[in-house]
Protein backbone atom coordinates (compact mmCIF):
# COMPACT_ATOMS: atom_id res chain seq x y z
CA UNK A 1 0.00 0.00 0.00
CA UNK A 2 1.67 3.25 -1.12
CA UNK A 3 1.08 6.02 1.43
CA UNK A 4 -0.60 9.14 0.06
CA UNK A 5 1.13 12.43 0.96
CA UNK A 6 -0.96 14.68 3.23
CA UNK A 7 -1.44 17.36 0.54
CA UNK A 8 -2.87 14.67 -1.79
CA UNK A 9 -5.27 13.38 0.86
CA UNK A 10 -6.57 16.93 1.35
CA UNK A 11 -6.97 17.36 -2.43
CA UNK A 12 -8.86 14.04 -2.63
CA UNK A 13 -11.25 14.91 0.17
CA UNK A 14 -11.96 18.39 -1.26
CA UNK A 15 -12.52 16.77 -4.68
CA UNK A 16 -15.08 14.39 -3.28
CA UNK A 17 -16.77 17.27 -1.40
CA UNK A 18 -17.20 18.94 -4.80
CA UNK A 19 -18.29 15.66 -6.42
CA UNK A 20 -20.91 15.18 -3.71
CA UNK A 21 -22.27 18.70 -4.19
CA UNK A 22 -21.12 20.13 -0.84
CA UNK A 23 -19.49 22.89 -2.93
CA UNK A 24 -21.12 23.96 -6.19
CA UNK A 25 -19.79 25.67 -9.29
CA UNK A 26 -18.59 29.16 -8.44
CA UNK A 27 -18.59 28.54 -4.69
CA UNK A 28 -15.58 29.83 -2.82
CA UNK A 29 -13.65 27.17 -0.90
CA UNK A 30 -12.62 27.87 2.70
CA UNK A 31 -9.47 30.01 2.97
CA UNK A 32 -6.02 28.40 3.14
CA UNK A 33 -5.94 29.30 6.82
CA UNK A 34 -9.32 27.65 7.46
CA UNK A 35 -8.39 24.50 5.52
CA UNK A 36 -5.02 24.34 7.28
CA UNK A 37 -6.79 24.53 10.66
CA UNK A 38 -9.45 21.96 9.62
CA UNK A 39 -6.83 19.43 8.54
CA UNK A 40 -4.23 20.31 11.16
CA UNK A 41 -1.53 21.09 8.61
CA UNK A 42 0.40 24.20 7.60
CA UNK A 43 -0.74 26.50 4.79
CA UNK A 44 2.03 25.29 2.49
CA UNK A 45 0.47 21.82 2.48
CA UNK A 46 -2.98 23.27 1.73
CA UNK A 47 -1.50 25.37 -1.07
CA UNK A 48 -0.01 22.22 -2.61
CA UNK A 49 -3.41 20.50 -2.53
CA UNK A 50 -5.21 23.48 -4.09
CA UNK A 51 -2.63 23.92 -6.87
CA UNK A 52 -2.96 20.21 -7.68
CA UNK A 53 -6.74 20.63 -7.97
CA UNK A 54 -6.30 23.78 -10.06
CA UNK A 55 -4.03 21.77 -12.40
CA UNK A 56 -6.87 19.28 -12.82
CA UNK A 57 -9.27 22.12 -13.64
CA UNK A 58 -11.42 21.44 -10.56
CA UNK A 59 -10.89 24.84 -8.96
CA UNK A 60 -9.51 28.17 -10.06
CA UNK A 61 -7.77 30.66 -7.77
CA UNK A 62 -8.58 34.36 -8.10
CA UNK A 63 -5.71 36.47 -6.87
CA UNK A 64 -6.67 38.19 -3.64
CA UNK A 65 -10.21 36.76 -3.72
CA UNK A 66 -9.69 33.07 -2.92
CA UNK A 67 -10.17 29.70 -4.60
CA UNK A 68 -13.42 28.90 -6.42
CA UNK A 69 -15.03 25.70 -7.69
CA UNK A 70 -14.67 25.43 -11.48
CA UNK A 71 -17.46 24.42 -13.86
CA UNK A 72 -19.14 21.10 -13.09
CA UNK A 73 -18.46 18.05 -15.26
CA UNK A 74 -20.27 17.63 -18.58
CA UNK A 75 -23.44 15.61 -18.08
CA UNK A 76 -23.65 12.79 -20.59
CA UNK A 77 -26.80 10.65 -20.64
CA UNK A 78 -26.49 6.92 -21.22
CA UNK A 79 -29.40 4.76 -22.26
CA UNK A 80 -31.25 3.20 -25.11
CA UNK A 81 -31.30 6.11 -27.55
CA UNK A 82 -28.24 8.27 -26.90
CA UNK A 83 -26.90 10.46 -29.70
CA UNK A 84 -23.60 12.18 -28.92
CA UNK A 85 -24.17 15.45 -30.76
CA UNK A 86 -27.65 15.98 -29.31
CA UNK A 87 -26.58 15.02 -25.77
CA UNK A 88 -23.62 17.39 -25.56
CA UNK A 89 -25.66 20.22 -27.10
CA UNK A 90 -28.36 19.56 -24.49
CA UNK A 91 -25.76 19.98 -21.74
CA UNK A 92 -25.10 23.47 -23.12
CA UNK A 93 -21.73 22.68 -24.65
CA UNK A 94 -20.49 22.56 -28.23
CA UNK A 95 -20.01 18.93 -29.32
CA UNK A 96 -17.05 17.92 -31.43
CA UNK A 97 -15.30 14.80 -32.69
CA UNK A 98 -11.73 14.29 -33.78
CA UNK A 99 -10.76 11.29 -35.91
CA UNK A 100 -7.53 9.71 -34.68
CA UNK A 101 -7.51 6.77 -37.07
CA UNK A 102 -9.68 4.71 -39.42
CA UNK A 103 -8.38 1.17 -39.84
CA UNK A 104 -9.43 -2.32 -40.92
CA UNK A 105 -8.25 -5.44 -39.10
CA UNK A 106 -9.30 -8.85 -37.78
CA UNK A 107 -11.79 -8.76 -34.87
CA UNK A 108 -10.50 -9.71 -31.43
CA UNK A 109 -12.47 -12.19 -29.30
CA UNK A 110 -14.63 -9.66 -27.45
CA UNK A 111 -15.39 -7.78 -30.70
CA UNK A 112 -16.34 -10.97 -32.55
CA UNK A 113 -18.60 -12.06 -29.71
CA UNK A 114 -20.31 -8.66 -29.35
CA UNK A 115 -20.85 -8.27 -33.11
CA UNK A 116 -21.84 -11.93 -33.61
CA UNK A 117 -18.96 -12.51 -36.01
CA UNK A 118 -16.96 -15.66 -36.58
CA UNK A 119 -13.27 -15.64 -35.56
CA UNK A 120 -11.16 -14.25 -38.37
CA UNK A 121 -13.84 -11.86 -39.65
CA UNK A 122 -12.62 -8.34 -40.31
CA UNK A 123 -13.87 -5.15 -38.69
CA UNK A 124 -13.60 -1.47 -39.55
CA UNK A 125 -12.32 0.56 -36.60
CA UNK A 126 -12.84 4.25 -35.84
CA UNK A 127 -10.56 5.65 -33.13
CA UNK A 128 -11.39 9.16 -32.06
CA UNK A 129 -11.81 11.84 -29.45
CA UNK A 130 -15.10 13.26 -28.21
CA UNK A 131 -14.93 16.97 -27.41
CA UNK A 132 -17.15 19.32 -25.43
CA UNK A 133 -16.40 23.01 -25.96
CA UNK A 134 -13.16 21.86 -27.56
CA UNK A 135 -12.05 19.99 -24.43
CA UNK A 136 -11.47 16.22 -24.78
CA UNK A 137 -13.98 14.31 -22.65
CA UNK A 138 -13.80 10.83 -24.20
CA UNK A 139 -11.36 8.63 -26.09
CA UNK A 140 -13.34 6.06 -28.05
CA UNK A 141 -12.94 3.11 -30.37
CA UNK A 142 -15.96 2.18 -32.49
CA UNK A 143 -15.78 -1.23 -34.16
CA UNK A 144 -18.04 -2.11 -37.12
CA UNK A 145 -18.58 -5.43 -38.93
CA UNK A 146 -16.75 -4.96 -42.27
CA UNK A 147 -18.90 -7.38 -44.26
CA UNK A 148 -22.17 -5.81 -43.08
CA UNK A 149 -20.92 -2.22 -43.44
CA UNK A 150 -18.27 -2.19 -46.19
CA UNK A 151 -18.37 1.57 -46.79
CA UNK A 152 -18.57 2.77 -43.17
CA UNK A 153 -15.03 4.23 -43.04
CA UNK A 154 -15.64 6.51 -46.04
CA UNK A 155 -18.95 7.57 -44.52
CA UNK A 156 -17.27 8.27 -41.17
CA UNK A 157 -14.46 10.35 -42.66
CA UNK A 158 -17.07 12.37 -44.58
CA UNK A 159 -19.54 12.87 -41.74
CA UNK A 160 -17.48 12.24 -38.55
CA UNK A 161 -20.84 11.14 -37.15
CA UNK A 162 -21.59 7.49 -36.37
CA UNK A 163 -25.32 8.14 -36.70
CA UNK A 164 -25.06 9.74 -40.14
CA UNK A 165 -22.42 7.26 -41.32
CA UNK A 166 -24.65 4.33 -40.35
CA UNK A 167 -27.60 5.96 -42.11
CA UNK A 168 -25.55 6.36 -45.26
CA UNK A 169 -24.75 2.63 -45.02
CA UNK A 170 -28.44 1.75 -44.80
CA UNK A 171 -28.82 1.57 -41.02
CA UNK A 172 -31.71 4.01 -40.58
CA UNK A 173 -31.87 3.68 -36.82
CA UNK A 174 -30.01 1.94 -33.98
CA UNK A 175 -30.33 1.59 -30.22
CA UNK A 176 -28.04 0.67 -27.35
CA UNK A 177 -28.40 -2.99 -26.38
CA UNK A 178 -26.05 -3.11 -23.39
CA UNK A 179 -23.51 -1.00 -21.55
CA UNK A 180 -20.80 -2.00 -19.08
CA UNK A 181 -19.09 0.60 -16.90
CA UNK A 182 -16.11 0.49 -14.62
CA UNK A 183 -13.55 2.89 -13.15
CA UNK A 184 -9.93 2.62 -14.23
CA UNK A 185 -6.66 4.47 -13.88
CA UNK A 186 -5.74 6.31 -17.09
CA UNK A 187 -3.03 4.60 -19.11
CA UNK A 188 -0.27 6.89 -20.45
CA UNK A 189 -1.92 6.93 -23.92
CA UNK A 190 -5.34 7.72 -22.49
CA UNK A 191 -3.89 10.44 -20.26
CA UNK A 192 -2.12 11.99 -23.24
CA UNK A 193 -5.27 12.21 -25.37
CA UNK A 194 -7.59 13.28 -22.54
CA UNK A 195 -5.12 15.78 -21.01
CA UNK A 196 -5.11 13.93 -17.71
CA UNK A 197 -2.40 13.00 -15.27
CA UNK A 198 -1.33 9.40 -15.89
CA UNK A 199 -3.20 7.16 -13.45
CA UNK A 200 -6.05 9.68 -13.06
CA UNK A 201 -9.50 8.06 -12.69
CA UNK A 202 -11.40 7.38 -15.92
CA UNK A 203 -14.83 5.90 -16.61
CA UNK A 204 -14.44 2.95 -18.97
CA UNK A 205 -17.58 2.14 -20.96
CA UNK A 206 -18.18 -0.81 -23.29
CA UNK A 207 -21.39 -0.90 -25.30
CA UNK A 208 -23.15 -2.59 -28.18
CA UNK A 209 -25.53 -0.88 -30.62
CA UNK A 210 -27.96 -2.84 -32.77
CA UNK A 211 -30.23 -1.95 -35.68
CA UNK A 212 -34.01 -2.13 -35.45
CA UNK A 213 -33.92 -5.86 -36.25
CA UNK A 214 -31.54 -6.48 -33.34
CA UNK A 215 -28.46 -7.14 -35.47
CA UNK A 216 -25.36 -5.58 -33.83
CA UNK A 217 -23.89 -2.76 -35.92
CA UNK A 218 -21.35 -1.20 -33.56
CA UNK A 219 -19.19 -2.28 -30.64
CA UNK A 220 -17.86 0.73 -28.80
CA UNK A 221 -15.30 1.26 -26.08
CA UNK A 222 -15.01 4.72 -24.54
CA UNK A 223 -12.71 6.08 -21.86
CA UNK A 224 -14.29 9.17 -20.28
CA UNK A 225 -12.21 11.73 -18.37
CA UNK A 226 -13.47 10.99 -14.86
CA UNK A 227 -13.19 14.50 -13.48
CA UNK A 228 -14.90 16.06 -16.50
CA UNK A 229 -17.81 13.76 -17.32
CA UNK A 230 -20.83 12.61 -15.33
CA UNK A 231 -22.85 9.82 -16.91
CA UNK A 232 -26.54 10.30 -16.17
CA UNK A 233 -29.49 7.93 -16.32
CA UNK A 234 -33.10 8.98 -15.91
CA UNK A 235 -35.62 6.18 -15.64
CA UNK A 236 -39.10 6.91 -16.90
CA UNK B 1 1.91 16.45 -14.68
CA UNK B 2 3.49 13.79 -12.43
CA UNK B 3 5.41 11.29 -14.55
CA UNK B 4 4.30 7.68 -14.11
CA UNK B 5 7.14 5.21 -13.45
CA UNK B 6 7.63 2.67 -16.25
CA UNK B 7 6.52 -0.29 -14.10
CA UNK B 8 3.25 1.56 -13.35
CA UNK B 9 2.63 2.29 -17.03
CA UNK B 10 3.05 -1.42 -17.81
CA UNK B 11 0.67 -2.34 -14.98
CA UNK B 12 -1.90 0.18 -16.28
CA UNK B 13 -1.76 -1.11 -19.86
CA UNK B 14 -2.04 -4.77 -18.73
CA UNK B 15 -4.97 -3.77 -16.49
CA UNK B 16 -6.82 -2.16 -19.38
CA UNK B 17 -6.08 -5.23 -21.57
CA UNK B 18 -7.87 -7.29 -18.90
CA UNK B 19 -10.66 -4.71 -18.60
CA UNK B 20 -11.17 -4.81 -22.36
CA UNK B 21 -11.36 -8.59 -22.40
CA UNK B 22 -8.09 -9.23 -24.26
CA UNK B 23 -7.24 -11.53 -21.33
CA UNK B 24 -10.03 -13.39 -19.56
CA UNK B 25 -10.33 -14.92 -16.10
CA UNK B 26 -7.82 -17.74 -15.70
CA UNK B 27 -5.82 -16.78 -18.77
CA UNK B 28 -2.08 -16.86 -18.37
CA UNK B 29 -0.35 -13.54 -19.06
CA UNK B 30 2.76 -13.51 -21.26
CA UNK B 31 5.93 -14.49 -19.38
CA UNK B 32 8.09 -11.89 -17.68
CA UNK B 33 10.60 -12.32 -20.49
CA UNK B 34 7.95 -11.77 -23.17
CA UNK B 35 6.51 -8.71 -21.39
CA UNK B 36 10.01 -7.31 -20.86
CA UNK B 37 10.72 -7.70 -24.58
CA UNK B 38 7.32 -6.21 -25.58
CA UNK B 39 7.84 -3.11 -23.46
CA UNK B 40 11.61 -2.86 -23.94
CA UNK B 41 12.36 -3.01 -20.22
CA UNK B 42 14.18 -5.43 -17.92
CA UNK B 43 12.41 -8.26 -16.10
CA UNK B 44 12.74 -6.49 -12.76
CA UNK B 45 10.47 -3.69 -14.05
CA UNK B 46 7.92 -6.23 -15.31
CA UNK B 47 8.04 -8.04 -11.97
CA UNK B 48 7.27 -4.75 -10.19
CA UNK B 49 4.23 -4.19 -12.46
CA UNK B 50 2.91 -7.73 -11.93
CA UNK B 51 3.35 -7.62 -8.15
CA UNK B 52 1.45 -4.32 -8.08
CA UNK B 53 -1.40 -5.92 -10.03
CA UNK B 54 -1.32 -8.98 -7.76
CA UNK B 55 -1.63 -6.63 -4.76
CA UNK B 56 -4.78 -5.19 -6.35
CA UNK B 57 -6.16 -8.70 -6.82
CA UNK B 58 -6.16 -8.42 -10.62
CA UNK B 59 -3.76 -11.30 -11.22
CA UNK B 60 -2.34 -14.14 -9.17
CA UNK B 61 1.09 -15.68 -9.71
CA UNK B 62 1.45 -19.47 -9.49
CA UNK B 63 4.97 -20.42 -8.56
CA UNK B 64 6.68 -22.02 -11.55
CA UNK B 65 3.55 -21.79 -13.70
CA UNK B 66 3.28 -18.07 -14.45
CA UNK B 67 0.87 -15.20 -13.77
CA UNK B 68 -2.87 -15.67 -14.30
CA UNK B 69 -5.82 -13.28 -14.57
CA UNK B 70 -7.87 -13.30 -11.35
CA UNK B 71 -11.65 -13.45 -11.21
CA UNK B 72 -13.45 -10.77 -13.21
CA UNK B 73 -15.14 -7.88 -11.38
CA UNK B 74 -18.57 -8.39 -9.83
CA UNK B 75 -21.27 -7.40 -12.31
CA UNK B 76 -23.77 -5.07 -10.72
CA UNK B 77 -26.82 -4.05 -12.76
CA UNK B 78 -28.09 -0.48 -12.51
CA UNK B 79 -31.55 0.54 -13.61
CA UNK B 80 -35.08 1.13 -12.56
CA UNK B 81 -35.66 -1.88 -10.31
CA UNK B 82 -32.32 -2.90 -8.82
CA UNK B 83 -32.26 -4.85 -5.55
CA UNK B 84 -28.81 -5.36 -4.06
CA UNK B 85 -29.31 -8.82 -2.58
CA UNK B 86 -30.88 -10.24 -5.74
CA UNK B 87 -28.29 -8.64 -8.04
CA UNK B 88 -25.23 -9.93 -6.23
CA UNK B 89 -26.76 -13.40 -5.91
CA UNK B 90 -27.45 -13.35 -9.65
CA UNK B 91 -23.77 -12.68 -10.28
CA UNK B 92 -22.99 -15.90 -8.42
CA UNK B 93 -21.63 -14.24 -5.28
CA UNK B 94 -22.84 -14.12 -1.70
CA UNK B 95 -24.25 -10.66 -0.93
CA UNK B 96 -23.58 -9.01 2.40
CA UNK B 97 -24.00 -5.66 4.11
CA UNK B 98 -22.14 -4.16 7.03
CA UNK B 99 -23.58 -1.25 8.99
CA UNK B 100 -20.93 1.38 9.72
CA UNK B 101 -23.24 3.91 11.35
CA UNK B 102 -26.88 4.93 11.74
CA UNK B 103 -27.29 8.63 12.48
CA UNK B 104 -29.78 11.48 12.36
CA UNK B 105 -28.80 14.98 11.27
CA UNK B 106 -29.88 18.02 9.24
CA UNK B 107 -30.01 17.46 5.46
CA UNK B 108 -27.31 19.13 3.36
CA UNK B 109 -28.32 21.08 0.22
CA UNK B 110 -28.06 18.22 -2.26
CA UNK B 111 -29.94 15.86 0.08
CA UNK B 112 -32.73 18.38 0.69
CA UNK B 113 -33.09 19.01 -3.04
CA UNK B 114 -33.11 15.31 -3.99
CA UNK B 115 -35.59 14.37 -1.25
CA UNK B 116 -37.76 17.47 -1.81
CA UNK B 117 -37.21 18.66 1.78
CA UNK B 118 -37.01 22.20 3.07
CA UNK B 119 -33.67 23.43 4.42
CA UNK B 120 -33.28 22.47 8.08
CA UNK B 121 -35.31 19.25 7.75
CA UNK B 122 -33.70 16.24 9.39
CA UNK B 123 -32.67 13.00 7.68
CA UNK B 124 -31.83 9.51 8.91
CA UNK B 125 -28.50 8.32 7.51
CA UNK B 126 -27.30 4.75 6.98
CA UNK B 127 -23.57 4.44 6.29
CA UNK B 128 -22.47 0.96 5.31
CA UNK B 129 -20.41 -1.42 3.25
CA UNK B 130 -21.70 -3.67 0.47
CA UNK B 131 -19.95 -7.02 0.32
CA UNK B 132 -19.70 -9.73 -2.34
CA UNK B 133 -18.30 -13.04 -1.10
CA UNK B 134 -17.18 -11.11 1.98
CA UNK B 135 -15.11 -8.68 -0.07
CA UNK B 136 -16.06 -4.98 0.15
CA UNK B 137 -17.29 -3.72 -3.23
CA UNK B 138 -19.12 -0.55 -2.26
CA UNK B 139 -19.10 2.10 0.48
CA UNK B 140 -22.53 3.71 0.62
CA UNK B 141 -24.52 6.37 2.42
CA UNK B 142 -28.32 6.09 2.24
CA UNK B 143 -30.22 9.19 3.32
CA UNK B 144 -33.91 9.01 4.28
CA UNK B 145 -36.42 11.78 5.07
CA UNK B 146 -36.87 11.56 8.87
CA UNK B 147 -40.40 12.96 8.96
CA UNK B 148 -41.66 10.59 6.25
CA UNK B 149 -39.82 7.55 7.66
CA UNK B 150 -39.45 8.07 11.43
CA UNK B 151 -38.68 4.42 12.24
CA UNK B 152 -36.34 3.61 9.34
CA UNK B 153 -33.17 3.34 11.45
CA UNK B 154 -34.66 0.68 13.75
CA UNK B 155 -35.92 -1.20 10.70
CA UNK B 156 -32.47 -0.97 9.07
CA UNK B 157 -30.60 -2.22 12.13
CA UNK B 158 -33.05 -5.15 12.35
CA UNK B 159 -33.08 -6.09 8.67
CA UNK B 160 -29.85 -4.53 7.27
CA UNK B 161 -31.87 -4.37 4.05
CA UNK B 162 -33.12 -1.08 2.60
CA UNK B 163 -35.90 -2.90 0.74
CA UNK B 164 -37.22 -4.69 3.82
CA UNK B 165 -36.73 -1.65 6.06
CA UNK B 166 -38.73 0.52 3.66
CA UNK B 167 -41.46 -2.12 3.51
CA UNK B 168 -41.65 -2.18 7.29
CA UNK B 169 -42.08 1.60 7.17
CA UNK B 170 -44.97 1.31 4.73
CA UNK B 171 -43.10 1.76 1.44
CA UNK B 172 -44.25 -1.40 -0.34
CA UNK B 173 -42.27 -0.72 -3.51
CA UNK B 174 -39.76 1.77 -4.86
CA UNK B 175 -37.90 2.41 -8.10
CA UNK B 176 -34.79 4.30 -9.16
CA UNK B 177 -35.63 7.75 -10.52
CA UNK B 178 -32.17 8.91 -11.55
CA UNK B 179 -28.53 7.89 -11.32
CA UNK B 180 -25.37 9.95 -11.81
CA UNK B 181 -22.01 8.24 -12.30
CA UNK B 182 -18.47 9.50 -12.37
CA UNK B 183 -14.95 8.19 -11.79
CA UNK B 184 -12.96 9.45 -8.82
CA UNK B 185 -9.73 8.76 -6.99
CA UNK B 186 -10.34 6.96 -3.68
CA UNK B 187 -10.04 9.20 -0.64
CA UNK B 188 -8.05 7.77 2.29
CA UNK B 189 -11.29 6.84 4.11
CA UNK B 190 -12.77 5.19 1.03
CA UNK B 191 -9.53 3.30 0.37
CA UNK B 192 -9.47 2.07 3.96
CA UNK B 193 -13.03 0.67 3.84
CA UNK B 194 -12.75 -0.76 0.32
CA UNK B 195 -9.24 -2.21 0.81
CA UNK B 196 -7.86 -0.10 -2.04
CA UNK B 197 -4.69 1.87 -2.48
CA UNK B 198 -5.38 5.55 -1.73
CA UNK B 199 -6.04 7.34 -5.02
CA UNK B 200 -7.17 4.12 -6.74
CA UNK B 201 -10.03 4.61 -9.24
CA UNK B 202 -13.56 4.31 -7.84
CA UNK B 203 -17.00 4.58 -9.46
CA UNK B 204 -19.00 7.24 -7.64
CA UNK B 205 -22.78 6.83 -7.97
CA UNK B 206 -25.50 9.18 -6.76
CA UNK B 207 -29.12 8.07 -7.05
CA UNK B 208 -32.65 8.81 -5.95
CA UNK B 209 -35.31 6.20 -5.22
CA UNK B 210 -39.01 7.07 -5.12
CA UNK B 211 -42.14 5.22 -4.03
CA UNK B 212 -44.89 4.22 -6.47
CA UNK B 213 -46.45 7.70 -6.17
CA UNK B 214 -43.15 9.35 -7.17
CA UNK B 215 -42.30 10.68 -3.70
CA UNK B 216 -38.53 10.36 -3.03
CA UNK B 217 -37.80 7.93 -0.20
CA UNK B 218 -34.01 7.49 -0.44
CA UNK B 219 -31.03 9.49 -1.61
CA UNK B 220 -28.01 7.26 -1.99
CA UNK B 221 -24.33 7.85 -2.62
CA UNK B 222 -22.14 4.82 -3.31
CA UNK B 223 -18.43 4.53 -3.98
CA UNK B 224 -17.72 1.28 -5.85
CA UNK B 225 -14.26 -0.29 -5.89
CA UNK B 226 -13.37 0.39 -9.53
CA UNK B 227 -11.26 -2.70 -10.10
CA UNK B 228 -13.82 -5.03 -8.52
CA UNK B 229 -17.19 -3.84 -9.82
CA UNK B 230 -18.62 -3.48 -13.31
CA UNK B 231 -21.94 -1.64 -13.52
CA UNK B 232 -24.11 -3.16 -16.23
CA UNK B 233 -27.15 -1.86 -18.09
CA UNK B 234 -29.27 -3.93 -20.43
CA UNK B 235 -31.87 -2.05 -22.42
CA UNK B 236 -35.03 -3.88 -23.34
Amino acid sequence: MSKTPVWKSIALSLTSDIAEGRYNTGDQLPTEAQLAAQHGVNRHTVRRALSDMAEQGLVHPRRGAGVFVAARPTDYPIGKRVRYHKSISASGKIPGKKILSLTTRVADDSEAEALQLTPGDTVHVYDGLSLADGQPIGLFQSVFPAERLPDILDALSDTQSVTRALQRCGVEDYTRVSTRLTARAATPTQALHLHLTEGAPVLFSVGVNADTTGIPVEYGRTVFAGERVTLTMNED
